[in-house]
């Protein structure tokens, strides 16, 4: 409960309206913009000029349109501001340069042994990002990092209070990283479910979506949740767990303590469980299973097709409790859902209310496996787009 | 992404947010008016002028201070502005004008038999509501209605899709209700857990929590859920089903079609079930459990303990979900959480993440029985809220 903002705030605003528009959307004409952001052409000229003197936007010609007489300049992000996006997954880690307007203009990527520390595996991501660093050409701006770890992150620091899969408990990766890019700019750790959600649902395939799901697989399973067009995460930054929603109370005993949780049913060692291949890890070995599935393999079809009947199980209670339109199939749920989507459909219309689930749409990601990636950027650009003559 | 607002629109925001701030908190003087709103002391008595004027605050003096010289005047809500507040149950019907700043002014209540239609439901509260509109005093403002069900409501217009525990599939509240209070004013419904869960974040027990959710039970289970301060509801209206999140895969069959769903195992009827009190219905055979149990008859403890237990576990799954500051349990969860919180805590300290509970709060309603209606109010309040001059 405040006042109103003062015209100083309104110019604020304004510039990052403009700008968050480019950025997400890419090369759009002075008039356009003026119609989207509902400003006359002389405040829209203002903003851009201060935005073309910081060096965050460009203007120039548009495409060729085809239209004859002399076309409207068109305002671009200027993609010499950059930021460093960075992703610790359980089997490896990957570093990516990507400039404003999300495209990735330089990346990196490692084998990750899992086992790794946060100590350990921090020195492999400033390494990339040194290397990353050094090809940059001069006059690029440098304006922050991004972190996705699939783990609990504590909001404020970026401290990894539990990562079960890589063995994290209470890492400070935020600090960590900090120390090791050393740039004098904000480095942002967040959960890599809420990233790929935050991601899919400002550039990818759930833009016109208020209410969505984001579900992330490998050994353990995480959720990003958009409700009300806004990602929620609870009071410490922690929400989102769903792989710890217990589904099966008689079932097999969990990392995290208990018993039955949804991960011990639909993660990476209950599908290789389900297909006889126990004690073998990691993205190949998923494959392994469901590239026979869906050559007909029956073996691997009755293991798809279990776990995908357990995906669908929670699906319904989340469905019920958030009544999205859509829900996304990340990391190895991809491969699962394509292969299962008949077992999933059924679970769902079995178990979610009709009301609940009328206008679900079930999808897996536009961004493909660069989800988590695009969304460190976001974070990391998170600032300048909130106030770009202060953060530039 | 819009342009910011007019000088105009400013000053309308300032309103609702004066408004607000003494509706919700009760006589305010204008030196702290000028502190909590961030404007200058003639801002505020423009402000304040324009809402006298417009009949919605009164000025007068403050209550003994006990300090010498003269008071500062207070600014209080004018509670002659008042709404109809409306509660359907599955036991009764409940009808409420309430004043501005939130005063129950007037209340009535009748028994509802199990089975009447919302076309036989809409009478009885009809007929409240005209004989407490003739007890009111002239000059008297009404507003608006609001009216609390627990059933799946939809957004928009107040349709009742699916209340299985009264029987009601598509029942046209809202424009039933519309008709019958026919006063020109708006009505609007809303799911009762949603309203509850608003009432004690605006008025209740969770004003200091960001994130809260609110059980209410009585034959079938619902939650409303706050995320970041606002209340998620979902695509069309009909989150919070926790109901019916499956937590027992073997268990019970379900109304709604599935099995082992949440209030299966939470319900009424499974209490009455686990107390060999099969058949019987409605609070007092409810009461007829939790009593005895609070004075040690070891049978009905042991009932109690059984469904704390499941109690727990369903709320272990939303904490892992939400990571809320607080779950506050309302209508007959109340009584049963009381009787075996240390079935509840055991469970949640099983089955929930450690970072998820952390700062979690386990409550009962401040507002008690009347968080529904309350809640109602508000709905019925809002519109005036946000735009105080052009409501009014």
């Amino acid at each position: 409960m405040r006042a109103g903002p003062s015209q100083e705030e309104i110019r604020r605003h304004n510039l990052g309206a403009l700008l968050r528009h480019v950025h997400l959307r890419g090369a759009t004409s002075r008039a356009e913009l003026t119609t989207i952001l509902g400003l006359n052409r002389s405040t829209i000229g203002a903003l851009t000029a201060d935005l073309v003197t910081a060096g965050l936007v460009v203007e120039g010609a548009p495409r060729e349109t085809g239209r004859a007489g002399r076309p409207s300049l068109v305002v671009r992000p200027n993609s010499r501001v950059y930021a460093f996006a960075l992703s610790v997954e359980v089997d490896r880690v990957r570093a990516a340069r990507v400039g404003l307007g999300g495209a990735v203009l330089d990346r990196r990527e490692a084998a990750r042994p899992r086992g790794l520390t946060a100590g350990e595996t921090a020195p492999l991501l400033a390494g990339f990002v040194k290397e990353m660093h050094d090809a940059v050409p001069t006059a690029a701006v440098y304006v922050g990092g991004g972190v996705a770890v699939s783990g609990m992150v504590r909001r404020e620091d970026g401290m990894v209070r539990l990562s079960p899969h890589k063995g994290w408990l209470d890492e400070p990766l935020g600090e960590v990283l900090r120390a090791e890019l050393g740039r004098d700019r904000p480095v942002a750790v967040g959960n890599a479910a809420d990233l790929s959600a935050l991601a899919e649902h400002t550039r990818g395939v759930a833009v016109d979506c208020e209410n969505v799901i984001f579900l992330t697989g490998d050994v353990g399973i995480g959720a990003g949740i958009i409700a009300g067009n806004r990602l929620i995460s609870g009071h410490g930054g922690y929400g989102g767990e769903v792989g710890h929603m217990v589904v099966n109370p008689g079932g097999q005993p969990c990392g995290c303590g208990s018993r039955g949780c949804w991960e011990t049913e639909i993660g990476e060692h209950a599908l290789l469980r389900a297909a006889a291949r126990e004690g073998l890890t990691g993205q190949d070995a998923v494959f392994a299973v469901v590239d026979p599935a869906a050559r007909g393999d029956a073996g691997a079809q009755s293991a798809v097709r279990k776990v995908g009947d357990w995906l669908g199980f929670g699906v319904a209670n989340l469905v019920n409790i958030f009544n999205p339109e859509m829900v996304i199939f990340g990391g190895t749920l991809r491969d699962v859902y394509l292969a299962s989507a008949a077992q999933v459909r059924s679970r769902l219309n079995a178990m979610a209310l009709p009301a609940c689930r009328e206008h679900l749409r079930l999808r897996t990601p536009k961004l493909g496996e660069d989800a988590a990636l695009i969304g460190a950027a976001e974070l990391a650009f998170q600032q300048v787009l909130a106030d770009p003559l202060d953060a530039a």
